[in-house]
């Protein structure tokens, strides 16, 4: 960190600097440059909060010289992050789809969208059995039952489970049945759970908050990381603007080559979310995949009309097997595979 | 709930949208307005999505005609909510002053401050036990041992505390302790730690998310309502925008009289967040008592240069001090007081 | 429009808004639904304000029945619109590549990326003569000597030229040189600007706004209609919103999909200012197309690093010919041509 | 400026960032820190795009010591901006009160407005003669017709005259009749409009664009300075966000003392844009006045529910009057005075 004072800091005013940073463990160090005092940090010190330092009298601008997140980060470890679920290779050069409903609601309704989504050639079938939702009456979700639903629709399909986990008391529970605990994005920065999930042994799916920046996505993953897992996917899901008379959020598209390049860790966009109207998500998922995603998350109902949650922005069965052939395409032309 | 149908909607997509209504429980009435079908919803239906309604085939516009939170609203009751806390009636014609430290960080610290809070007129006492920080790297607090501290200045001062709890297995514990539960912006749609705070015996300071609307906000604290805890204080601590050169937050000033007209729940503002720079603490302070604000919750530390998180906003004791006056004259000028 | 009153709508609430309908030219249908008054419009009044109407006594709800913008909206012309330039054709199957600096600097540096990016295979032009700046102590523009140079060098390349113009007073004379009109981003509702291209001979190039809605941009686009200019297309290239530390804009790449479906105008993205950052330009182009643009503008130097402005987003000529190369095989795996 | 190199930068990296710094008439300094190379900037160059230097191989840091705006700054002048219109000071200790309708629509109208707020206590009358509306199809104001009722309101009055030009062509006329130009919001950036005005010898009252940040305002600013006009009052007019369910803007209150604290130009806030509901105007006026707004620009109108334009947030004359009572009591408990 380069803290660089004003023109007429005061020798105290600079000592007070150089005291608070060593009061954090840093080594100091003074320069001069146009008659204005820099004062650069080294060392192993303790975090210092730069708004804070910027605030101290004297002091003009506070740079930063290290980003925030360490074990994220691509000086931390340059190659892709990859790691093996079931036959699939997450990260790798072959597109990760996760596909499936929204909410788990019968045996019927999860098995049959199963065997479609796996038919379509999708790689892992999502369900939430938990379901954060705005209103406490709307469908809070079918809890252990779908769960139990969930590792049946594996058995018969082979497909690992994706599926959301709310509390950090469930993580334990939810990882009996799960291949992949989902982190939602209203629980982006749910730090006992982000705790609770990097103790555990499972793979996680990390979604961006709604007004969540990109640094504080990876600052999330970094609470993952930073317990032990490294088994971590990243998932754009779009964000909160000022425009939402025609779609639910914004895709950040940007986001998919920014994170490549910041971070190693796999990113999955999901489409569903992040237009929120049916008959789009083909062009979003299409988007994603030219842009660099390592993996799609889709919504699938059998019957999106009659969905206790997000049914009109899931496709149907048919629809996702028509958008799988045009993903398919997609990957060949950036020299991916599905 | 109205549901316009297209001018050239067919018989069957106007069966097709009463039958999804009948089959939540609805029931519907239809007439006719220059050539299109309305449908009209009645009765005790379960909730519908109209976002998803709007969806559907010959559907036009889909118009919601109650508010979604129900016990929140003035519709379900007009009169002001008020509670009594040790000696003070938060939501009254009283201002609640709560007031301390971000974080409890010693015995010295915390009873400093309290005193000082204390004789300067605050009503509460503030400070974090347990901290959500944005990096796994920062202070993450004392922990019990800092809700013990809190007990004892409580003990010292006979001000009540307020606190933050960040998890569901935690409530229990930190109800020992507190006497107004906390939920942090992060966590405003952690929806088991609103459910475990609803069953708690003790009132709630919900703050609102970075972006969550006021309807978000209020929807939150019918999960709180709903599970049968009626001590709310809503809180205004600022949002997330496109500028944050010079802020942290930007404050949301309307929210103030939007939340007054649309629920009976008393509304807190919190100056320190909403602009995150000490010097201009006192600006916000007293906009927001002018704009009808219940109360203020304003963070205080006796060196906040060496706080261990939110230093730049904290103010001083003499600064509170002072800010208290020109409070109590500004609570004058609106006809409340202190 | 659809009035829907309130339960307790007195009759002379309704009255009034009958009256305040009817003052503006509309025809009146009343209807009730469940004890509410719904009160319909007909006719050709002149346009209501709707959240007007919504806050008049006894009003519960305002449904507007018809899109803001007429002329620009599918309902109006089903079928695309294109148009002929040069020998290209504006919104059909084969995309539309726009590019070339953001300022006219020298004849060199102009003559030296026409040439270049015709080559790579580029179909018009662009390159700024007059240039909205956010300083006023930035780089202005040559003026009418670029647009001198610019005619030159469409002289010397066949290549149509895309400019902006950003006074009404100088839309005459930058139409002489000028191939397509373009308004920037902050210009987008400069109604006088917007009226007199409207008046214009020449087709428009409109970006939208920072901080646009998808409907203002059609609104915009609906005054250069209006005035009898049928030449518009409308230009996605970034937005406004919480999150700009390490991307200038947020590509909204929903607007693509949605402006299609909305509009028959051709759909043109922008990815040199969308993300703001060289190396991920190409990312940012291939969604673009994958989710349906019908074209490209971007920003092309032979030195990037000394340019006048926009230095940093700008591709070397044969970083845009290998782009190019990248385009070619993304429009054919989604059915186009470039 | 400050560059910071990264660590293992090679010495042409460090010779192109000197040589692109000296290209532009900088002087540099070198210096090293841990390693790490520093260059510093002196003297009087061209500006910089210190993005774009960000972006340049082997940069680290680009840091800018000054702030942009240099004539807006209080670095350039310390002590307040003041000046006389009519018998009123601006900037002064009494609040400048500007009060009239939305637009301009009949003598009537406009005497019977302009008379009430005289009499409540207003210092300046509005009223629009050219209207920026989002739609074509909208009342677009009586243009010189309105011009001449406003200079007749005067007469009438003694009422200073606030009124808005929309094009560089129309400032000479506007000016002949007007006391104080308005830039409307969504011309924030209409760069030749703002040098119009800076050339025109009437004191200018700039709107804050709807997504513009404090820095882009008073760059917009620093335009109309640089031009020669030092008679410049800024305007908070509440700002884009991504809630407007029940307000049509949010107010940025924390701009108030912010732009205070960067500049010396007066500081005017708009209550009724900066909510756009009638019945709150107050709340909003009150909390500006309490974070020491130096005036008030307030929308009146005799018959608020037949206006032409932005009746829903107009007052009625006796609904001024006693919003006036409410600002005489606020501005004396912060030690203003009307």
């Amino acid at each position: 960190m380069i803290i660089m004072m004003q023109p007429g800091a005061t020798p105290s005013e600079i000592d007070n600097v150089v005291a608070a940073a060593q009061a954090k463990g840093w080594q100091t160090h003074l320069s001069a440059d146009s008659g204005q005092t820099i004062i650069g940090l080294q060392g192993q010190g303790q975090p210092l909060d730069s708004f804070a330092l910027g605030q101290m009298p004297g002091v003009q601008d506070v740079t930063a010289i290290t980003q925030k997140f360490k074990l994220a980060s691509r000086a931390f470890q340059p190659e892709n992050t990859t790691f093996q679920i079931g036959d699939v290779t997450v990260g790798s050069g072959r597109l990760s789809i996760i596909a499936g409903p929204c909410s788990v609601e019968s045996r019927e309704q999860l098995l049959e969208t199963a065997r479609a989504v796996k038919a379509a050639g999708a790689t892992f079938l999502r369900g939430g059995a938990y379901k954060p939702r705005s209103s406490p009456y709307s469908f809070q979700g079918m809890g252990e039952a779908g769960l139990k639903l969930l590792a049946e629709a594996r058995e018969a399909t082979g497909l690992p489970i994706v599926t959301e986990v709310m509390s950090p008391s469930k993580v334990a529970l939810v990882a009996v049945y799960a291949d992949v605990l989902q982190i939602g994005a209203r629980n982006m920065q749910n730090f006992d759970l982000l705790n609770a999930v990097g103790r555990a042994h499972k793979p996680v799916l990390l979604k961006r908050g709604l007004s969540a920046t990109i640094e504080d996505l990876l600052m999330a993953a970094e609470y993952i990381l930073a317990h032990g897992n490294k088994r971590v996917m990243l998932c754009e899901r779009g964000i909160r603007t000022f425009d939402t008379k025609f779609a639910r959020n914004t895709f950040d598209i940007n986001a998919i080559p920014l994170l490549k390049e910041l971070t190693h860790l796999p990113v999955i966009a999901d489409p569903s979310h992040a237009i929120g109207v049916r008959r789009h998500v083909a062009s979003v998922t299409l988007a994603a995949v030219a842009a660099g995603a390592d993996g799609l998350i889709i919504e699938v109902h059998p019957q999106p009309d009659q969905a206790a949650s997000d049914g009109d922005q899931s496709l149907t069965p048919p629809q996702f097997a028509g958008l799988m052939t045009q993903v398919r395409a997609m990957a060949e032309a950036v020299g991916r595979t599905v």
